[in-house]
């Protein structure tokens, strides 16, 4: 067994496989093998994170441009280690040579908290006295400890323990039977857990004490749903298949899709990550981004009783993204074809974990892509659209985060974000009112007012890293109604504002201008519109920070303190909170606006810059949303402007097309690649000619 | 033929079909025997439109909560007609008693552009002397005059003719030959044409003349495609199939899915509308809308030179988006099974016309409709959603607009618009910038910056017609960080303001709060949230109108002046900018500014209100949009909010679901309606136990 292990760990290493492309995540052969080299010098430490340090941008451009004649850039794990007295250890190992090439000590950072963290509390909270004490003072006696549950969360920041040592609080919740849903009965008091001595060293107690609740469990499991509500039994089953199998092709973990190809990367903290993103261009293979990821979030809560400001979860700094990750499944998550991709992680032993079918990735039809008819002789040209969708999805506790990443036709990336899951709950008194800060979705249940706050990591490579980020207004002109240049008053136009310097690009929405911003390559001017090569950012759910500036959020969270910030391309830079965020103070705030201090007045204009933005929603809870909240999407689009000299889909076959002469001729419509596969949904009775004379006939029926 | 004719006509007058319901389109019967009823008193008329005029609100609330015992409303017939002398004649005629009921000669006013109206001006411009001259001037000889198109265009305003004499302006294009796109080849110079005499009045030259473009055709038809691009081979079908039928049902025009109901109309000027709208909320059938509509819209377009101002199109009340409304085909417009029902008109020469095809109905899955995962067990329960979409599609001479409504089945009605068609596009000199007011999207093609302003007309009947309309913003809290009451400085909260009088509840959208309006029943209270019971309305594509106020466009649209209007209800307000729109001045401004002047200061609150939403995008043209746009999406979202008391969808039935006691007891998952269908990409052998394993195993496969 161990014989087996060290040969898969050595396999790629001696070169018995196919080296892996420099910008995959760590398999579990190389994770065992930094584990093993660690362990050389380390040999007590645990594992927080063992995953691919990025390698270098320099070097792997210059090896993505010319992989036959560069040196293959080398494999670096990137890992935290955790050692005796809870002593934190940030290190990287260099796979090939097979040694650590830095190893340092990080004192006042705490290491973001995994699953085996979270898992190890609620039994220590069910056997600690005063926690059993304080359930007790709500009417749970100490033989009932087994139905008493907790959520672990980070514990944000709280001033009165700082950063020394590694803890977490406990929200608290009560289940009368094990399939109930636990966030019916949350319990008022929070356990502070320290995770060094295993043991609970404080517990909040709130002022006013709420009750246990009283009200009849609400459950969405379907065996609770069948026996309270019923099923619903009239939805018929919609079928969607490939035939001919899918339309993409992977090598490795590099998807081609419709003229895109991408690496398709995971790590545990970000999840999904794209990177070397290009379109063939009729032959041309163009770059648009050299990485784009969800690299940071923050949940804060709206409600300021104490301890809840500490309700503020980064739940990818914070827990990871990548960890939490669901193992996806055919027919529930995806439908259709589907391709999925394992991710592997180490934990905490040091032992590499897979999560099957972390990433899910599939085609969908996406409507109408384009129409036209002439309404001279309705000759006409329809097509259908497609898209690529790469997607995870993860679950931070009581809450879902659903991320789509999609590819379109016509150039444009879209990611699509869906919150589902249970709201986080709070107990309250019979009488007490939640408002304005929570709203009482089921008797005794009071959810509270919260953002959920994600930070988009874009590294544009628009034809190239020279880049600069314009800020785009939608403005009426200045000359006022009457005057000789807007006579008629409707002059409008884009007013453009270049981001020149990171302290003047921190940027907030504006809806009254319809807020754009385009990455654009000065140097690449397109020859039909004179304007440069761009993609544009175009997010319409951009709220602010809630939480006041000087507040505790706002000083641990300076990433979303703007919509938009810019800064210069720099390798360590992915994380916006920082690299270690849990009980940070935000004095100084790590990540963004310490890169900002640092050179405030950097160039951005025409050089390697990355564009950090904070998009999302405030969410106000109601009964809709529980037990379990319908899932709500969330859209950001990556559209390209004067990047192509035309519509890059032109050459998609039309489902339909017929020209003026072909409808002069008679001949009507020419039918493209239609599928004969949809039918009228109750018989061909009711449109005359059937189905298949119905597509032929198609943008010719009118008589 | 004609027997057969008189007896169609006849039919359900004398009783031999069902009466349609009170809210069905006029048949093609009704509109005969409408027709014939006016052609007896006034035998010379022409038909601009014979359509339903809606049954007055409050008999049919009646008869809608009592239809056996409260009188059926009477199906009355809205005519305009055009006398001799281009007289313009406005009529109600009751079909059931066979007679007119009003008749009146309505001055000063020009009803909208007919199909018909349209298709004339052509063979007028292409014999016009001087239009030949100004062809001739551009370099197009006589003898081309075939290769000579036009766009006829409502002209809008235009100070020198007024509103007495019915004109169109014609915006001129070259094709080289019939089957080329005449975009490229836009003609400077713009006729005006007499309805009445049928002749070219004046024609707009520029002071700058622009040549006729030399570039070499772009087209969009699918010949052009495969001769100057090729056709992509790599894009495998995707099958999408219902074996057991749709999950919708009709009864005549009302359809029945997923606790929806609601009655599907259609008209000459709106397209879809939707009419009582309700929602079974477990056994209680809860109004929602009485009715809803896209009812007006405008594009300006942002290039002041003249006589461009002109450009700014009211699509529905200018030309009417029933009247334009596609014929749709299966598997080319919409895919799966579906439903298609007709629409029909009257012409000029008053006789019916059948569109065929002109609504879509079908449903579609649609992803994850909610997910939770217990992190202790992996106990998961996942459940996919489907969504029900109702649709029409209609080409506005270069431009197509796609309009979807949709239900879901957690009670959110959806409303999704693509933009597609072509650019409308203007000369442009070589050397000759198109900036700042539009872009160069082909050699010598200037495409205008422009906007799409819809305006969504809501008429809420949240559990009854009383309601009051709430603006909802988010807002930090009053109280400063580390004020007693926000020490952390977290606090937020919805701020609600009801919108109290028509003068004050004209309302601009505002990003920074997360603006959302909600349409609240005071008198229903939310047993649970203690809130009233509310649709509200989330829409983030919201620009003010550009042009400036006191600009022609502004004094025309008042409805776009601000994104929310609040009017109190009257039968006769259904056009925002007025029954009749081409030349009308905008002094005063016809439609909403015009009733709110009437009486500002009208109770709006618990009383029975309609909402008027203007929402749409401001458009920057680029190359990517030519020579045929991808259809460009935008999304308005009405949910349920303190409307149930739980979330309405949780009886859907789970794709899987398992409990904390079955994971415990080894059972694993429990499959639920998953599909067999969906199958891995790659064969079974990428996902250990093949497809089907890998369904059973959902959720529960992290190891």
């Amino acid at each position: 067994m161990v014989l087996e292990r060290v040969k898969q760990m050595s396999a790629h290493l001696t070169g018995q496989l196919p080296p892996p492309h420099p910008f995959d995540p760590l398999s579990s052969a190389e994770i065992k093998a930094a584990v093993a080299i660690v362990r050389e010098e380390h040999p007590d430490v645990f594992f927080n994170a063992v995953t691919l340090l990025d390698p270098p941008k320099k070097e792997m451009m210059a090896w993505l441009a010319a992989p036959d004649s560069t040196p293959r850039p080398l494999r670096i794990a990137d890992v935290v280690a955790i050692g005796r007295g809870s002593k934190v250890f940030d290190g990287h190992v260099d796979l090939k040579e097979g040694k650590i090439i830095s190893w340092a000590l990080t004192e006042g950072v705490q290491p973001l908290i995994t699953m085996e963290d979270l898992q190890v509390v609620e039994a220590v909270v069910r056997k600690d006295p005063k926690v059993i004490e304080q359930c007790g003072i709500l009417g749970i006696p100490a033989e009932d400890m087994h139905k008493v549950y907790c959520d672990p969360w980070t514990i944000g920041y709280d001033e009165r323990f700082g950063s020394g040592v590694r803890l977490q609080q406990a929200l608290m919740y009560y289940r009368p039977h094990p399939d109930d849903s636990q966030y019916t009965y949350p319990l008022d008091f929070c356990p502070i857990f320290n995770a060094d001595k295993q043991e609970i060293i404080h517990i909040d107690i709130p002022k006013v004490r709420r009750q246990l609740n009283t009200a009849p469990p609400i459950n969405y499991h379907a065996k609770a749903v069948e026996a309270e509500l019923g099923v619903r039994t009239d939805l018929k089953p919609i079928e969607i298949t490939q035939p001919e199998g899918v339309s993409f092709s992977m090598d490795g973990r590099t998807i081609k899709w419709q003229n895109w190809s991408a690496h398709i990367g995971f790590n545990y903290r970000e999840g999904l990550v794209l990177s070397d993103v290009t379109f063939n261009d009729r032959g041309n293979v163009r770059n648009t981004f050299y990485r784009m990821s969800l690299t940071e979030m923050v949940v804060p809560y709206g409600n300021p009783e104490h301890p809840h400001q500490r309700k503020h979860a980064f739940d990818l700094g914070e827990y990871g993204g990548g960890y939490m990750t669901n193992s996806l499944s055919l027919g529930c998550d995806c439908k259709g074809a589907i391709h999925y991709m394992d991710a592997e992680f180490v934990n905490r032993a040091g032992e590499a974990q897979t999560i099957k079918n972390a990433i899910c990735i599939h085609e969908e039809d996406a409507g109408i892509l384009y129409k036209h008819t002439d309404f001279r002789d309705e000759s006409c040209t329809v097509t259908r659209a497609r898209k690529l969708i790469m997607s995870h999805v993860f679950t931070a506790a009581n809450y879902e985060y659903c991320v789509y990443w999609m590819f379109m036709q016509d150039g444009t990336i879209q990611l699509d974000i869906k919150l589902t899951g249970i709201l986080n709950t709070y107990a309250m008194n019979p009488g007490e009112s939640a408002a304005p800060w929570g709203t009482e979705v089921y008797p005794g249940v009071n959810a509270h007012n919260h953002q959920h706050l994600f930070c988009l990591r874009l590294d544009p490579n628009i034809d190239g890293p020279n880049n600069t980020i314009v800020e785009v207004d939608a403005v009426a002109a200045e000359a006022p109604v009457g005057s000789p240049e807007n006579f008629y008053g409707n002059a409008f136009y884009a007013k453009k504002t270049p981001l020149t310097t990171p302290a003047t690009a921190a940027r907030d929405y504006n809806g009254q201008t319809s807020r754009t911003w385009e990455m654009c390559n000065p140097n690449k001017i397109n020859p039909y519109s004179k304007k440069p090569a761009s993609y544009k950012l175009v997010s319409r759910e951009v709220p602010p920070l809630l939480p006041k500036e000087g507040s505790l959020v706002w000083k641990r969270a300076g990433f979303a303190r703007h919509a938009v910030h810019v800064t210069p391309y720099a390798d360590d830079q992915i994380y916006p909170a920082g690299r270690h965020v849990p009980q940070t103070s935000g004095e100084p705030s790590a990540g963004i606006p310490d890169w900002i201090q640092q050179n405030p007045d950097a160039n951005l204009e025409n050089t390697d810059v990355v564009l950090w933005h904070t998009f999302g929603l405030t969410h106000f809870p109601a009964p809709e949303d529980y037990p379990l909240m319908p899932a709500e999407p969330m859209t950001v689009l990556l559209r390209p402007r004067n990047f192509f000299t035309q519509n890059p889909c032109m050459d998609v076959p039309a489902s339909y097309s017929s020209t003026p002469t072909q409808m002069a001729a008679g001949k009507g419509g020419i039918k493209g690649v239609v599928d004969n596969i949809s039918r009228l949904a109750f018989g061909s009775d009711k449109v005359k000619g059937g189905s298949n004379d119905a597509a032929a006939s198609c943008c010719s029926a009118k008589k």
